[in-house]
């Protein structure tokens, strides 16, 4: 098989195996937490049981920010695989069966030990933004021994979390999948996941991006952190010259392609309520990685990104709730 | 304290704690899995892993029958208690930290050991019908020991699950319950919970009933299966002469109260459409324990019950999502 042959997989994605733990809380509950709004904040395990305490009711749904985009990719009809860690206990169990009954090509298998699943408290505000607070639990094993690089080699594409940057040893598993899909001939995503994440990790990100990722996802805070500037014109001038395809959400401004030096202005779906915008950067990279992986052009594959996006901001969690092929088929954007 | 002093909870309810595991399916599953559309099957750890396995994606809400009617109570703004067994695992935190977050007084301290918290697995039809495939695990353990008496006698109602009629040790538990509300001077209430369970316990339904239960809940499979009869109105006959205070559900045709032979009909309240049904009847008895609780006509009970009901059936989870006294002052039925 050569590195042009047809690929098995549209995406294989890799990140964190997390069980979100959704419920709602006011902005002074926020503040008492001591959580940013729209942020996400690793926390430790009695950290995440105090938080939880004085939430509200909550309900449990399968998220983690790549396994989103994953859900999503295969709810287009696209061909998806999941690279992950879970423990062998309940949320593990629930991870599993969720990334698989969409039809995501997902093999991990669970690691016992005393750390559990990871899981993620988001707490949303009435405004209907997210504000996760995440306990890591059993992903800080995840290391390149865990890399499924018969399923990186098979797929168009290799999505990557930015959120994986926290932790060395992830980093290094980033750098080993991202040469193992190089070496194949295919094409290599990075989300950068999170401004504060970026904070944290900017000189690792930039030297990562320019070794050989093809398409960056950022959102603005996001692309701002990577080019220490408050400007956005700024930080998407920078990113023309570093980025062969970036790809910056902008809320509801919309978001903005910029391949090759041109620039194209996706408009953001408009919707009747945001309940919960939990997931929406993750579904957003789903349509236009369907896309991409696809062959359609770039303008309609962000106009697939920002359906995806407008449909899972609709509702309680991070994944689709309707099947995107049918919506996107209404809209005329795929046949 | 004597037997009228005023109590500081108005309902305690006695109940399996369950957390729902809630996905959809289509008609031709539940046929393959053998489930009867709109019932509740006992099943055991084998089964449910299999069933599982096969259903789609799901979300994971505290539910159990009697719970979601306490979580109703307290939506009221009632004073609301529940009792029932969990395990020390993860389902078990996760029953508790719901219950405990809508303002329900739950005391049970978690049972150690390899039985875990119990789940029903709850497969929604496209129609919105919820068929439920319950693993009891722990529940099973619950006996006469669990019961907190004090939270009993505190109560100016009590009420019953039905479902608990499965077990003879439950059973027990059930009559001593009864037998200390009734020595503190508190109303005892029973719902029928299910139409085979009704069917399995037939003898032992209608005894209890009669050795002095206040009110009984019960939808129109479930009365007829008591009375063993195909026709309404022969089972309200016999309820009837039976029951001090029956209030019978029948779905789309609103909801019958038969109080010392005389008979109100309360009309369904519309809604715009029926996304699950689960938690319909037991936020129906939310509404109409919260009601005679706080000393209301039957007919205003009857129409907050009514009220409730269509909220908890036009979203997914068997739980209030909006505060229920706001609902009901909007519609000027609490002031």
């Amino acid at each position: 098989m050569t590195s042009t042959a047809v690929t098995t997989y549209d995406v294989t994605g890799i990140g964190n195996a997390i069980v979100d733990i959704i419920g709602r809380c006011n902005e002074a509950y926020l503040a008492n937490v001591g959580a940013a709004k729209g942020s996400m904040r690793l926390v430790d395990a009695d950290e995440i049981s105090k938080i939880y305490s004085g939430m509200g009711p909550a309900v449990e749904i399968s998220g983690g920010s790549a396994a989103n985009t994953l859900a999503g990719v295969a709810s287009f009809g696209g061909r998806a695989g999941f690279i992950g860690t879970i423990a062998d206990d309940e949320f593990g169990r629930i991870f599993t069966h969720d990334i698989r009954s969409v039809g995501v090509q997902f093999n991990a298998t669970p690691v016992k030990g005393s750390l559990p699943t990871s899981r993620s408290l988001i707490l949303v505000t009435p405004d209907g933004e997210r504000t996760m607070n995440t306990f890591l639990g059993i992903s800080t094993q995840f290391d390149e021994s865990h890399l499924d690089r018969s399923l990186i080699r098979d797929s168009a594409i290799l999505y990557l979390e930015g959120y994986l940057f926290d932790r060395p040893e992830a980093m290094r598993a980033f750098k080993a999948a991202a040469n193992e899909a190089k070496r194949a001939g295919r094409k290599v995503a990075l989300t950068l996941s999170d401004g504060f994440c970026v904070d944290r990790h900017r000189a690792e990100f930039l030297k990562f991006i320019r070794e050989g990722v093809d398409i960056v996802f950022a959102n603005e805070s996001e692309i701002k952190s990577l080019y220490e500037t408050s400007n956005y014109d700024d930080a998407a001038t920078k990113a023309r010259n570093d980025i062969k395809l970036a790809v910056l959400t902008r809320s509801a401004k919309g978001s903005h392609i910029i391949s090759n030096g041109s620039d194209i202005e996706i408009a953001a779906m408009p919707i009747e309520q945001v309940v919960d915008t939990t997931g929406a950067g993750d579904l957003y990279a789903a349509g236009f990685l369907y896309g991409v992986a696809h062959g359609l052009p770039l303008e309609t594959s962000g106009k697939l990104a920002s359906l995806a996006a407008s449909e899972v901001i609709s509702h309680i969690g991070a994944r689709p709730a309707v099947p995107l092929d049918r919506l996107a088929r209404q809209k005329g954007l795929i046949s």
